[in-house]
């Protein structure tokens, strides 16, 4: 456990601001459950008005206290937290759960004493959770019931924090019937100062715990979680269930927690830029939280099923299909299998051992399908026959799986009391269990999706190219001068070559003439734009004319371009328009970016033109971004098959469209503060070895 | 109940043949399940070597049965089967349920021993369930179990139709743990006479069945399910998984009944079609048909939350969103909340009570929200905290909903011991109850669909045109005649036109001199393409030319067309060229059709060109389809809003675009027998007003 998160997880001594004599009192309920949790270090009531508590001799304020107190819990009404935090403070508490509610949560009065609470504590130099939290709870290796939820949970290898603390009475009380243990469970409250980041750090570093499980409504600091848990799910799974996924659900995540949401597509990205699995329902998160606790995740996706019963065996086979793992081949296994399963048996994956499969051969196919190198894991179904010995083969299971410890085994026993007792010999022996094989197939996919998460290098190399960063801090600095937000298209093009991404010549002609000399220096034809910072879409105002083949046509064009731009927008300022040379088209791609409020920027590929707004055919990441998801990116969308060369046209130079890609993540993570919109739309990108080039570009800097 | 069905489901006399005097045995168990199940008919064992089975006494022979059996069960090894049957006619047997194995799931000698049984059957004038099959169980009227399932369900008002047995002995025993009561349990084995289409008729006009559920691999007769389901469905839900979903399950699937199964897109559409509604686990079936057992349909989508903590009550909100509910607008209801809650709850939805929530603000919160017009169903989500008296809420929950009959109430109770009496009460009342949220939100999903399902006229429209459906079927018998089986262009275009399909004038020219003679007719501009019936793929070898604008150019490209398909195809007949007059370009789709195995014609609509290939933007339908299914497959496409009109430009003719649909609808299902492809691909729509017309047609007949 990490120094700063001792005392709050191994405390000397805890005060309990505002223990009661009066049962339901939250006060009361606190300092009872501390004392029925075991816990065996100094335990303190604080109450000015009483002598004892709960048989405890009590203090009137905590500034009376003893050295031997690092941890208080907090139960008095919100506006005389302040003051015990002073005190709290010169009497070396180091930590505070703040139980107590009437902050954020009520609205601008509450944010306020908020505000004040957390001035006071950073003066005090103590750490807080919450406030308007449930409290913590630890099962080892020091347990206490800090929390004023009556039940303790089992001691186990799985720890909960928890955004809603309502919840957790609930799952406390669920976990007993499911026979799940916990390490530690954190209600976090309104996070006023430690938040749910902290809290994986510190779990990073507990021994008791294996598995991180996250109910998360927001994230304070984006940069801080990706830093944080991408470290943490290197050495521990954590799995989450976000909520506020639709628009629905985050305008009540909000008006519930008071805090401003990122969008949800930057939450699914961040989950995926650390490794943590997102689970997309309670019941799939505590499914997962069982199968990692107990097993290791497989080497690979390559699952057996073995049955008793064909049907389950189909569904689950579906399931494997759904949920992106694969059937093992077991063309090596099936004469084996021959050898003691009834003729009638199904002998590929799924291994149908018909309805009279006996404990042995339930152990021996397991045994055979485990001996086979190209198995990753299983999926074992049992439906209860007349002839099925359901306990016996529930140990033979066991027996075998111990001999495999890197394959992970998990069952789905469909039945009630017949295969109870079975269910239970699997469990205590660390094969979990589930009711209908579709489930064991998820858990099994989550625990596969971890694996290949771990495989991948944990640090990811962000690619830096040579670029001339300063120019481009000079050119958004002259933009700014000029009280503009909005690039014109020629000082986008400028900012796109300070990072060597390529385009066509690019030239502002203030008149007509201008507008000739440019021309003839890059070579005809050419392509004239409007530039003005209050024109967004060019072509519907008619300010852009192409394929200009000499002087006579571009004077035209330009004095064309002035004339419907003055008429349509008055009020637009005019700085002349944008000389472009004009290239050969290319297969139309678009590279943008926006910024998330949470997690900064956020780089999108996709198929241009109508692709993107008609077949919304793009795919996203956080920036920065490694090669490996660039690669990714473009893999993802349906335009990658064009790209790739579908029937027989050329294939495109797909490697330096990563490098654009990569370059465009370098320059908005450079400018992660100044640039707020950014659309390159159109890129050309060109047959293999031919390059890409990025004919318009819309960039939008903060005022 | 049917007259067909009276003796499988409520005999008069049940004759066990087989049955035995050795515990273990099928023909032992059978006969003890039906005594245990309190069968009150008359019961006799027939066995020749026995003078009386369990107390009962036995007949050597069938023959010797007086006139009362009406149903026999079967457990005698398959080759006595079909001498049995002969036997049984003559006695006046009815049904019989064929536990006995060895039959097509063995392989092509049991297919052929299936094969004698169902014609011996038929001539003995007897519908056979199975072979193959765990038995029939009914919990009334009449009680019985005729299986090998050694436990008799809870009645209920469930009926449940297996292709899986042994998936049955499981869900029995599960059944009793979840309080799940069955009013028929039917195994329907390998479906040599009776499939799953004829039970689920039998189960339509079942008293004692208000909810049918299906474990189905395949369906035998795709129109006969169509028709009988459509039907069924308009009167009690139908809730099925289908396993074989994926590609890899499909193979598990045939492997395991013998069956052949049609694709899976087709069993989806057949599904809709009907109005049935597929689960996508065994859990969901479950929990669809607890709460289809429990409660009725809503009258709409919106769907009140009502919590008392709020981390769930999001959950819930994303799932309401997830799964195509709505949340329902409170603004009405607001004002009366306020004034019995307290001022820090969520007022509008999902309403949040708080942590404090008593029964009376759970019973008044309800009341409230269920007399609010707009609101149309509700989940009750609890977590048990210190002043949460559960029993007491659901008491109350029970007593509010009693008065509103037509608004369903779903209950997610998050805990274990501390809320299971709470669940229990619910349970009684009708109100189902699960550990999560999110399951209780797709429960009342599946509700809603089945009642927009209703809401929907169950007997489709299917529009017919006037057509000219004779010249089709000549035109089908000259191209048989000349040993083809791909139509011409040109023939296509006529059978289009036939059906009242705009197409541009089309005709074949066998040299270039009528060539020009027909293009001088239609007049110019006009495109050549190669007619031949093996070329399929015409561009690729240089076999259109487009634009031709007079008989010069015609000529010349009539000889270059000839050249290069004799060049690159040499075997080709060649029939000269089609010559279409050049129509100008609209909106890209394509309609296609398929013949799917097991449910007939399937129709396709698409955006055309690359979107088809690339982006797979396409909708399919079961053929006929009505006006309003025509007008979902085009609404169903991305390329809807381009067709729509997007950003300012003109939409196109949809109605046209339906019409030419519906037409093509006609002629495939007029040609059900004959037509195996058909691909109208392009067909260019055109701005509103202006119609559609049908570039080029693949179009491929059985042989």
């Amino acid at each position: 456990m990490e120094a700063e998160f001792q005392p709050l997880f191994e405390p000397n001594g805890i005060a309990v601001i505002g223990a009661s004599r009066t049962p339901g009192k939250v006060g009361h309920e606190v300092l009872k459950n501390l004392i029925d949790s075991g816990y065996n270090g100094y335990l303190c009531p604080v109450n000015p008005k009483a002598e004892d508590v709960l048989g405890l001799k009590a203090i009137s304020s905590i500034k009376e206290s003893n050295d031997n107190i690092d941890l208080m819990v907090v139960c008095i009404p919100a506006k005389f937290v302040p003051t015990v935090m002073e005190e709290a403070g010169e009497a070396g508490v180091r930590c505070a759960i703040i139980i107590s509610a009437g902050f954020k949560e009520i609205g601008p009065e509450g944010a306020k004493a908020e505000k004040l609470l957390l001035e006071t504590a950073k003066k005090a130099d103590i750490r807080i959770v919450g406030p308007n939290c449930l409290g913590v709870i630890s099962t080892g290796p020091i347990s206490f019931n800090a929390s004023f939820a009556e039940s303790m949970p089992k001691p186990g290898n799985i720890a909960f924090i928890s955004q809603s603390g309502a919840l957790l009475t609930g799952i406390i009380d669920w976990s007993y019937q499911e026979d799940t243990g916990f390490s530690k469970i954190i209600s976090v409250g309104n996070m006023a100062d430690l938040e749910v980041t902290d809290f994986i750090e510190a779990l990073r570093h507990d021994e008791n715990t294996d598995v991180i499980l996250v109910y998360m409504e927001n994230v304070r600091d984006g940069e801080k979680f990706l830093n944080i848990a991408r470290k943490a799910c290197s050495e521990k799974p954590i799995l989450i269930v976000k909520s506020g996924k639709s628009s629905e659900g985050a305008k009540a995540a909000s008006s519930h927690t008071g805090a401003l949401a990122g969008s949800d597509r930057a939450y699914d990205l961040a989950f995926q830029k650390v490794g943590a699995i997102r689970a997309s329902s309670m019941e799939e998160l505590f499914d997962l939280a069982k199968s990692f606790s107990m097993q290791s995740p497989p080497e690979g996706e390559n699952t057996v099923i073995i049955t008793n019963a064909g049907g389950p065996g189909i569904l689950a086979t579906d399931a494997v299909a759904s949920n992106g793992l694969k059937l093992a081949s077991l063309s090596e296994s099936t004469q084996e299998l021959r050898k003691f399963l009834p003729p009638a048996a199904g002998f590929h994956n799924p291994v149908d051992m018909l309805g009279t499969a006996t404990s042995k051969e339930y152990s021996q196919t397991l045994e055979v399908c485990l001996r086979n190198e190209s198995v990753h894991a299983a999926l074992i179904i049992l439906t209860p026959q007349a002839m099925t010995d359901t306990p016996k083969i529930a140990e033979k299971i066991a027996e075998i799986k111990k001999n495999y410890l890197k394959k992970p085994v998990i069952a789905a026993f469909i039945g009630g009391e017949k295969v109870e007792e079975g269910v239970e010999i699997l469990q205590k022996a660390g094969i979990p269990c589930f009711p209908f094989p579709e489930r064991g197939v998820k858990a099994l996919a989550g625990l596969t999706k971890y694996a290949e998460f771990k495989h991948v290098s944990p640090e990811e190399d962000y690619p830096r190219f040579a670029v001339d960063k300063k120019a481009v801090k000079n050119l958004f600095s002259q933009v700014k001068e000029e009280d503009r937000v909005n690039l014109l298209v020629s000082e986008g093009i400028y900012a796109l070559s300070a990072y060597g991404i390529e385009a066509p010549p690019t030239s502002l002609a203030s008149d007509p003439e201008e507008a000739v000399d440019l021309s003839a220096a890059m070579g005809y034809p050419v392509v004239l734009k409007v530039a003005s910072p209050e024109v967004l879409h060019k072509t519907d105002i008619g300010g852009v004319e192409i394929g200009l083949k000499n002087a006579e046509e571009v004077k035209k064009a330009f004095k064309r371009i002035i004339y419907k731009t003055r008429k349509r927008m008055p009020n637009a300022r005019l700085y002349g328009c944008v000389i472009q040379k004009l290239v050969p088209t290319g297969r139309e791609v678009i590279i943008g970016a926006t910024k998330d409020p949470t997690f900064g920027p956020m780089i999108m590929f996709g198929a241009g033109g109508i692709f993107t707004e008609v077949m919304k055919d793009v795919s996203f990441r956080l920036a920065p971004i490694s090669r490996n998801e660039a690669n990714k990116m473009i893999f993802e969308t349906k335009y990658y098959s064009i790209l790739r060369g579908v029937r027989g046209e050329e294939p495109s130079d797909i490697p330096a469209l990563i490098d654009t890609i990569l370059k465009v993540s370098q320059l908005i993570t450079d400018f992660k503060d100044e640039i707020l919109e950014f659309d390159c739309n159109p890129a050309f990108v060109y047959p293999k070895g031919k390059g890409c080039q990025a004919l318009d570009v819309k960039i939008t800097i903060r005022k």
